[in-house]
């Protein structure tokens, strides 16, 4: 049987230990993972696209688990009623090669990708960052608001949306999380005296959610949204005026915000920096963007949290997704038994 | 809610319309998806290989539905009392990126691969086949003896395994099918006026299951259990005898018998021969060769079957796996409610 968390269970996990326990434990796996990036295979996403969306499948291993995710991005899909990012995923035993954990994943990758924002924030921003720019406020927002409040200690939001209900609901949501919001009439207003500038906005087109003169000297940039071909945040010229940080550049190239810039445009791996490989912000003028486009050692350091959380508690039920036949080689048994006979037999 | 069809059901709607029925309708679709293979986005499959087997991800698009498999091959597993190939797989809406339906696939798999080997069979073989020699008695061999009497009308088998236990579950098994089968007592004996020869052996080495003197004029080989690098069935020399037919030659040349030949050795596929394209068999004497390793629209037609065929039946049940928030925006929503004032409101 294969343990199966869906998204009753996600929520009634994550209600029992709070979203901020659950995204500062698992900025922990996502650092532990970081820092054995060598034990992973690594390939860029298999992407399916189409004229309205992407559905893709994102794999990795550590050699001992194997994990993927589907996930799919639709930005029209929230004029149906439907959430834009969805996905699910599993954790396999690669010793036999069995699923051992199924899962929803689309509050997982909020998690994730919250928890690993504010995670490269913690080695780029400036130390004393407290102010940050939100713009965006989508599924994903709250998400990072408490991600950085908890991992990164901000504690002022300045935040944006074309959408005023976006924002509303964005108010409504943080009520209790002891954050400062200021909501803005504009990106320049809600950039204005910001630390740490977060985007998550949500188009399927190269956006200028910010251009170059809104951003000014020591800031870090968080640019989320932009994490598929054709699909950018950032005005190009701000690339050029920082250093920017990736995850994994050969996925990076294809789907974040320097898609904008030749093949051999400077990165920095996060994980360099992480485990001190490579100098992470060098001054406090500096400018550093996280070009995050989510990558797949991700997801699996948030199922590998889950796998660990969920032992020994109801948070999840058992499903038949894997035959057991009392004879691995026979297969047929299951399903023949009496039918062979009345329906299978030979028509003669 | 996404369509769930565990193991349990599948064997329970498998029962019900019989193993016999499933494939020959099965063969349908399969026939009419290969007819249509300029529709489908192709890529071979996404391998994660490890010291005992290999765990892959098979995706493919028709652009309207898009589907994938999980599938693993650990051959050591039987000694664990585990199976071989295990699978599971999901069809989603491409205009949303939402899966509809996630199923489990051992079962599938086996049903599409013997479905796909007896449609080849009934495109390549010589029309008065009736002798199959099936070498090789695990959990595939029922579903390939069942497939190639109900769509190829093979009336007898001669089959071998070097487990005499596989040889005497596989009699038992097909005791009622009206099957006339002898048990041989070497791959020699097996083959000897067989017309058709099906090998789906499941070491995980280059193997000679099959040498070139064993193979005689005017023969179908069916070679089915070479499938991933390093995992062949046939002697190099009996794949220049005769001509060699593939499902998709750039996951084939990697995966198939002919990763022992030389990279433009020429193949026809499939689907041509079935459009009409290309020739299949142009003479009695000839040998055909169909090296089947399984690819991913042969999936993808199994699991758009499945969903036709559970609409309306008891033969699933609903499942959580994508979230579904009264504002798709509010994702956040979901986990917070009271807990964000208890657990997650700043620690002031």
């Amino acid at each position: 049987m294969v343990r199966y968390v869906g998204v009753g269970n996600c929520v009634r996990w994550l209600r029992a230990i709070g979203v901020a326990t659950a995204l500062r434990e698992l900025a922990g796996y996502l650092e532990a993972d970081f820092r054995r990036w060598s034990d992973f295979d690594k390939v860029a996403r298999i992407a399916s696209h189409s004229r309205d969306g992407v559905i893709e499948l994102m794999p990795t291993s550590d050699g001992r688990f194997y994990g993927f995710k589907y996930v799919n991005g639709h930005p029209c899909n929230t004029k149906a009623g439907l959430q834009t990012v969805t996905a699910f995923g599993v954790l396999s035993d690669v010793r036999t090669g069995y699923p051992l954990l199924l899962s929803e994943m689309t509050l997982l990758t909020a998690l994730r990708t919250a928890a690993t924002s504010a995670l490269a924030a913690k080695y780029l921003a400036r130390p004393d960052s407290r102010v940050m720019a939100l713009i965006g406020l989508g599924a994903q927002s709250e998400f990072q608001a408490m991600a950085f409040r908890e991992i990164c200690e901000v504690t002022d939001l300045r935040i944006f949306d074309v959408d005023r209900d976006a924002a509303e609901k964005f108010v409504r949501n943080m009520d209790r999380a002891g954050l400062r919001i200021v909501v803005a009439n504009s990106v320049q207003e809600a950039v204005q005296g910001a630390d740490i500038l977060t985007t998550v906005t949500a188009d399927k087109r190269n956006a200028t959610i910010l251009s170059d003169n809104m951003v000014g000297s020591g800031v870090h940039l968080n640019a989320v949204g932009g994490d598929c071909p054709g699909k950018t945040e950032l005005q190009a010229d701000i690339l050029t005026r920082g250093r920017v940080f990736v995850e994994f550049p050969e996925q990076t190239r294809i789907e974040g915000e320097i898609q904008q810039m030749h093949a051999d445009f400077p990165v920095t791996e996060l994980w360099r920096v992480i485990v001190g490989e490579a100098a992470g912000r060098r001054s406090d003028a500096e400018i550093t963007i996280f070009d995050s486009v989510g990558f797949a050692t991700e997801d699996f350091s948030v199922l590998r949290y889950l796998h660990d959380q969920i032992d020994g508690t109801s948070f999840y039920e058992e499903i038949d997704l894997v035959t057991e036949p009392d004879d691995p080689r026979d297969l047929f048994g299951l399903v023949a038994g009496e039918t062979i006979g009345e329906k299978d037999a030979v028509h003669a």
